[in-house]
């Protein structure tokens, strides 16, 4: 057998993880004398998955991975020069390749708005063009998830969530980041053991219905696991039948191996049948039998609908292990964050750049621009986001009065606001110069930082539309390219 | 700078991408003196996503790879020791761990249905259940996007279709092994470059909208880009307007550099807008032209249903760029199998196992099986599936009486056909034994076995549900098997 023939996708070289164009524009802006044009490109999104009223940035800490390990290798020159499409010159800037540019961008954990620039780059065309693919490919999927675990462990109004999802994952690293993307925004643990082994994020489990199968009956499965994890006693309960059959062996494997030890925490796990009505007669039974420390697991495809609607009905619940609705963010499973030329340097000037469509929502905004996050001096709450061009600057002392860019009659003056700027610079002269917070500290951030947000924008069906207005000199540079655009063609 | 705490997924010791629970269950096994009982496991799903009438088989190749290199590093086994959980013999145990057992599975590119195993595993306990996690996460991922892609290939008619979506695939590998699964089931590239360098995926592309913006007018734009790629030259018209400066500037471009050169093949591709109308008005204008040679190609969120109603408006198209509806599987991003227990060995006897559920869908089909395709002789079609218990005999020269298990009274005789047994033997006491296909060869295998079902099986609305049947002697081990659990319980 040939085994060397076997084609892994792990432990790829991520420098090719590019879209095939990136290559070939940069190979064009060689030939055009146009390497060295110093362009500005922000990463934003256009609308939030499952009509949120907000995301969750996540991602940066591998974007910052790549662009420090960015390099070709021969092996990448040499299949670059099999395509026959490439000057020679261009491999030769390829072989010598690394990032020489700034890049700005909003920490991990930050609720994030449409419209908004959450990553800017600033480098030469072809370095800045490079970045494109998996720039959006990392903050695309990992925001997907920090985002929809954030709703779902809202969902669970303080009850654990473990994220379970690996087994429906798309792919390796969609188990693995995913679990940490979750663990961002508010999961408490996962499924995924080497997710804890990378990360630190608390893999958890007990055991599967091939356990229980295993052996002769169900009983001797709950003794065995018993006698072997007294203290991590989670017994699944649904093999055969919840109610005439699990839970009655499960409190006798109690009552024989934890109590004499007086062990008094442990649990039981329901995976699948009507979780409200089970749950209810599973805690009724477990604290009529003296099991009151013993805590309910549920599982089952379950997401933030079912988990809300579960706490609804009553459901006796202490955790939930969701898998494959936030592996794969079922219902949303898209996170659309693009990549757009914004501005260009030529003779020392900055040359606003925009991109214009019929459909208008994917007009873009010109410039080399920041952005604010106005909270109220008195409650700490964000009340708008607000961007300007760079060179503006935002007088925090004073009322600002904000514009709708898409409405411009709806006029609001905010008062006793703090102007927090949200890009961080994160790499300047392809150094890096941003000291990268610890996980858990990310954790401990997006949780604070969602907690800023009025209930009315984190509610699930018809969220308030947080205000993400644009400066009075940005909006005007943006009307004057359109008008001058559409004269342009007419 | 400490670059050293950089955390990345990429590259990851794919034995620890294990639920925990395959460890503690494990570590269980051992204790209660099982870890030499030889289980069989099967892998099988429940239902098509989409409501299709049937899925693709893919991820094989990437268990194969998993199955030969899986073993535990110092690392792992320090790690597990640090969670204080399981025993010194297990850890042992785990240190000098390899797989020893059989697998067999049904090749990459078969369609396969509901219920019907498609993998089976025989191996000592602990081993057949650390296999689960990444068996399901590889199979269930690439199965996804083959069913996908090959549904949105069907609907496209003949007409090419690139796979585009890196972008917005969840993770690294999804989008890498996703291009790999997009391929086998019938895409003819990707924008993916990396999928080309390690599978051969033809790797395609040209620009993106900032290489028009990042010149000052777009008819320079496109003039350079011919003149650096005449033979490759498809230019993206919707930068600024379709019809009023895209189309006539890349018109402009070809006269003024292909026409001299002699070139008649160039492309146009289409990004936003009225794809039914906006193609129509650019044929008409390109063969005005003289450009008939000209193709047009459109992107745009794509999916097999918008395709299906472009072609039906007669929009005119040549090839479509399918992104993030492709590589996500948008409409229905889970592929959900499992990994069950069917049967144990003990005293030489093998003794059958189900798992028995309030969901009836969730009950398993117990025992050691097999799984025949039965194809018309005369037609060459596939008429039925028909799964038996392993030690059975198939004798395809007599008529063959199959009974749907779920309606009973649902009888069909099948007469002149061909039973094909579909799981090869992969592994045999551990060692490989099974000659991987070529990628190219994958995908003619899928094209032919799709074209041996009925139209009615491919349709997408309400598709006839194949048949999938049990032998007698199979659905009376199971019915008997039910029998006796729920006698058991009252």
């Amino acid at each position: 057998m040939d085994i060397g023939e076997l084609k892994s996708a792990n432990g790829i070289n991520l420098t090719m993880l590019c879209d095939f164009y990136e290559l070939t524009m940069g190979n064009g802006y060689l030939e055009a004398g146009m390497e060295n044009t110093v362009s500005y490109f922000d990463v934003f999104f256009r609308s939030v998955p499952d009509n949120g009223g907000f995301a969750i940035m996540a991602g940066l800490e591998q974007i910052i991975d790549y662009v420090t390990k960015l390099h070709f290798t021969r092996e990448d020159i040499e299949y670059l020069r099999s395509r026959e499409l490439f000057d020679g010159r261009f491999l030769d800037y390829l072989s010598n390749f690394r990032f020489t540019g700034d890049i700005w961008a909003i920490p991990e954990g930050t609720p994030i708005f449409p419209g908004e620039p959450v990553i800017t780059v600033r480098a030469p065309a072809i370095q800045a063009q490079l970045l494109e693919t998996y720039f959006l490919l990392e903050f695309n999927h990992q925001s997907l998830i920090a985002t929809k675990a954030n709703r779902i462990c809202r969902a669970a109004e303080g009850r654990a969530v473990m994220e379970f999802g690996s087994r429906r994952a798309h792919g390796i690293t969609a188990a693995v980041t995913g679990a940490r993307a979750a663990y961002i925004a508010g999961c408490c643990g996962t499924a995924c053991t080497v997710s804890d082994e990378i990360y630190g994020v608390k893999a958890l489990g007990t055991m599967a219905h091939s356990w229980v199968q295993m052996f002769d009956s169900e009983r001797e499965a709950f003794l065995a696991y018993c006698r072997t994890y007294p203290h991590n006693a989670v017994l699944l309960i649904d093999t055969y039948d919840v109610l005439r059959s699990g839970l009655p062996n499960a409190i006798k494997a109690f009552d024989e191996v934890l109590k004499p030890l007086g062990i008094k925490k442990c649990g039981v796990r329901i995976d699948s049948g009507d979780m409200a009505y089970l749950t209810k007669k599973v805690r009724e039974a477990l604290d009529k039998a003296g099991w009151t420390e013993c805590a309910i697991t549920v599982s089952n495809s379950l997401d933030e609908y079912l988990i809300a609607e579960l706490i609804r009905q009553g459901a006796r619940i202490d955790s939930f292990g969701v898998g494959e609705r936030l592996i794969t963010s079922r219902s949303h499973s898209v996170f659309g964050g693009v990549y757009k030329l914004c501005a260009v340097e030529k003779n020392g000037e900055l040359i606003p750049k925009i991109k214009i469509s019929e459909n208008t929502e994917k007009i873009t905004n010109p410039g080399f621009k920041r952005v604010y996050r106005l909270f109220n001096r008195d409650t700490g709450m964000a009340e708008a986001d607000y961007i300007t061009l760079a060179h503006e600057s935002v007088d925090d002392t004073k009322p600002l009065e904000l514009c709708d860019s898409d409405a411009r009659w709806k006029r609001k003056v905010f008062d006793n606001f703090e102007a927090v700027e949200l890009q961080k610079c994160i790499f300047r002269n392809g150094e890096l110069v941003y000291e990268l917070p610890e996980l858990e500290e990310i954790r401990r951030y997006c949780a604070y930082q969602v907690s800023t947000l009025w209930p009315e924008v984190k509610r699930f069906a018809n969220p308030h539309s947080y205000y993400v207005d644009l400066s009075e000199e940005l909006m005007k540079l943006k009307d004057g390219m359109l008008e001058k655009k559409s004269g342009a063609r007419s």
